[in-house]
């Protein structure tokens, strides 16, 4: 084929970002690029499928290497993320339409999407819509999530990162309350993201690497939380060993089910919960509970975008992950996801491997029982097992005057080829 | 004089801790040895002034080169520290009697004290007290304090680092922020620690050394807070950029002088006041009048324990801070702190220089009006410039398996000489 005839690919990100996110899409473009023959221009839509319907593209072939570099760095989605999802084909079939009129006028025959399941779902909807009106166009995932609760594969992208900064920094703020417990703060909170999972919150068991001693209790999403029980078991550390630690997962819920923070209505204005918050709102409790100082972190999005902690194991699986999604294209694949599959450990090795995107659609991996310690609180070394290998390695970045040299790409917009869309 | 007819020493650490106050400490322990001829033995005593009342004693001559090297990188206090300061002396002249028998016991002469102004003095009216009681002791501070409001001194060391994480850290969080928020969340908040004092939140502005359009908001303890006028500003920011990032200074007042945070009582548990907090509440309250979706972080301990995040300024600071005072007490000083003085810029440069402990006593050094804007919402370049300076260059750290190779030193309790001590 010419150059011209050559079907075209797009790029695009949705859902939560991470710390290495484009770590994955510099890896896309530089995939598309070793493969000329398959591919015309790499096009990027801004806001996820948003960029998509208001034909808000640029071209990612035009990224200079000096770019690719920056990108292998920098947190956030350099194209934009969103919280938007296309609705369902039978109450909108004008969106199915106007993203098919988009990508037809600009022959995109590819689509890869890193975005969460249901992004990624959405998105073989509108390659099933494409091929039932002439089009045929292949969907390929690109795997993240911080949250790691992505089902089938054996991790996700970002969140080795993740788990790195809250050990990390975890680790660090231990030794302050070590430093502090005597005549001051007893007990520390910290808030981990999982809204479902406790996969960050188990991170902090990693602590005790070097910290054999601490009194660390982790509060799971997957275990019922039970204030009364919680408060005991702070109680005995306390006299245990003179202070605690307490991980709160930010979706823990208590026995009837709800939400622990959310659970909690602002009295002060009606209507509005709490968003978030598992870890102040405890601290408060205890504080009536407690005649001690207790202070509380809420890293939130420190946890997932803290570039200058990256591990290298999660940066090398970032790569890989946008790298498989081109090559299944390549492989003439359509409708999958490429996911972790584990090879080998001491070094931990992976290889990518193709799962059908219905497959893994609805499905939430939760921390499993093997990994939690039998009284709820902690995680078997089965569960640090786990983690530690995902958090090796130091990926370094580049530093301008003290500050990590982070900045935004400029990306510019393309000219339009179709009438505005009217939503 | 031989060796064990010369005076001995002592170091202790009080108040908040930080990420190099260990760094002071290893200056101390290795200065003390360079001067054989002028030092016995260096003990160390636990929690401060406490460790002394109880005689917790260490023998810090005996720390070997290794452990030097890992206090070096150590956060935390490596002796704990304390928030424990003596009765004044009317009100409880045993405890002084008390601290007196505990220095005549171990023939201590020299007193370095790596704490706040309040704990240095007090450490001077003990000197008074064993003067009057024929044992002389020389006391030298060791200046610290991440909140920087130490008065007269250019400069504490421990905020340069602390002004290097939390500038990282909003860098990273406002690039994550600006991948969301055409869809997402449009307001993000941070808390920074500094009760009376802006200087934590000041380093905020110097994102904009890499993201020069962030619309930020910076609300100073040294400004009046009026929540009406910030929600304005706000919604401002939203209109022009649609989105927000707002630095919350921990210690920000309303107009009738007090606490913003703290002025809200607990009404489910009368009595008790939200310790810190002032970004949860200020996000609760723009949920209420904001349709949007917001976040709050408050970084708590891990912005003054970062020790991965240690500038190389800072460090360098705080070592020269511990030699200084050593240095000081080897050319016959007494009831001194020596302070940072600015030699030079670019690069800049410093030297240490002794200030009567009485001189700097319950000072407090606010933000200057020349660093913060007319509006009171933003950083000067004057006040960029002088935050700039102190993240200067990234100090190394060892990692093993994925973490900071970070663990408390163990120190062995020595003998006591004399009878427990009756509080």
């Amino acid at each position: 084929m010419t150059p011209s005839s050559r079907p075209n690919a797009l790029y695009a990100q949705a859902g939560g970002v991470s710390a290495v996110i484009n770590t994955s899409m510099a890896a896309v473009i530089e995939t598309v690029r070793a493969h000329p023959d398959t591919f015309g221009t790499l096009y990027g839509a801004r806001n996820g499928i948003l960029g998509v319907l208001k034909e808000n593209l640029v071209n990612l072939s035009a990224v200079s290497d000096w770019e690719l570099q920056r990108l292998k760095q920098l947190p956030g989605g350099a194209l934009q993320a969103c919280r938007f999802d296309l609705d369902p084909i039978e109450e909108n079939p004008a969106q199915y339409e106007r993203v098919f009129q988009v990508l037809k006028a600009w022959n995109i025959r590819y689509f890869f999407y890193n975005g969460g399941n249901g992004s990624m779902l959405t998105a073989q909807k509108v390659a099933d819509y494409c091929a039932q009106h002439g089009h045929e166009l292949n969907v390929i995932g690109v795997a993240k999530t911080i949250d790691n609760d992505l089902a089938l594969t054996h991790c996700s992208p970002g969140y080795g990162s993740t788990a790195k900064f809250f050990a990390t920094s975890l680790l660090e703020s231990a030794l302050d309350l070590r430093a502090m417990y005597p005549t001051s703060t007893r007990v520390f909170l910290m808030e981990a993201m999982g809204r479902h999972t406790g996969w960050i919150a188990l991170s902090a068991a990693l602590v005790q690497d070097r910290l054999p001693e601490l009194p660390l209790l982790i509060l799971f999403p997957e275990r019922v939380f039970d204030y009364a029980q919680t408060l005991k078991r702070i109680r005995h550390c306390i006299a245990e060993h003179g202070y605690c630690v307490v991980i709160v997962g930010e979706g823990i819920k208590t026995a009837d089910g709800q939400f622990y923070a959310v659970a909690r209505p602002n009295r002060e204005h009606m209507g509005w919960s709490q968003m978030g918050g598992a870890a102040i709102k405890l601290a408060d409790e205890l504080r009536r509970d407690l005649d001690t100082k207790i202070h509380a972190a809420v890293p939130d999005y420190l946890q997932r975008s803290a570039a200058h902690l990256v591990s290298s194991v999660d940066w090398a699986l970032a790569y890989d992950a946008g790298k498989a999604s081109v090559e299944a294209a390549v492989r003439g694949e359509a409708g999958v996801l490429p996911i972790v599959v584990k090879t080998g450990e001491k070094p931990f090795t992976w290889r990518f491997e193709s799962c059908s995107l219905e497959k893994i659609a609805d499905l939430e991996k939760t921390v499993p029982d093997e990994f939690i310690t039998d009284d709820g609180y902690g995680a078997t070394e089965a569960g640090k097992a786990y983690v530690r290998e995902l958090i090796q390695g130091e990926h370094p970045i580049n530093w301008r005057d003290g500050l990590p040299d982070l900045y935004p790409l400029h990306l510019a917009a393309l000219p339009k080829r179709l009438p505005d869309w009217q939503a």
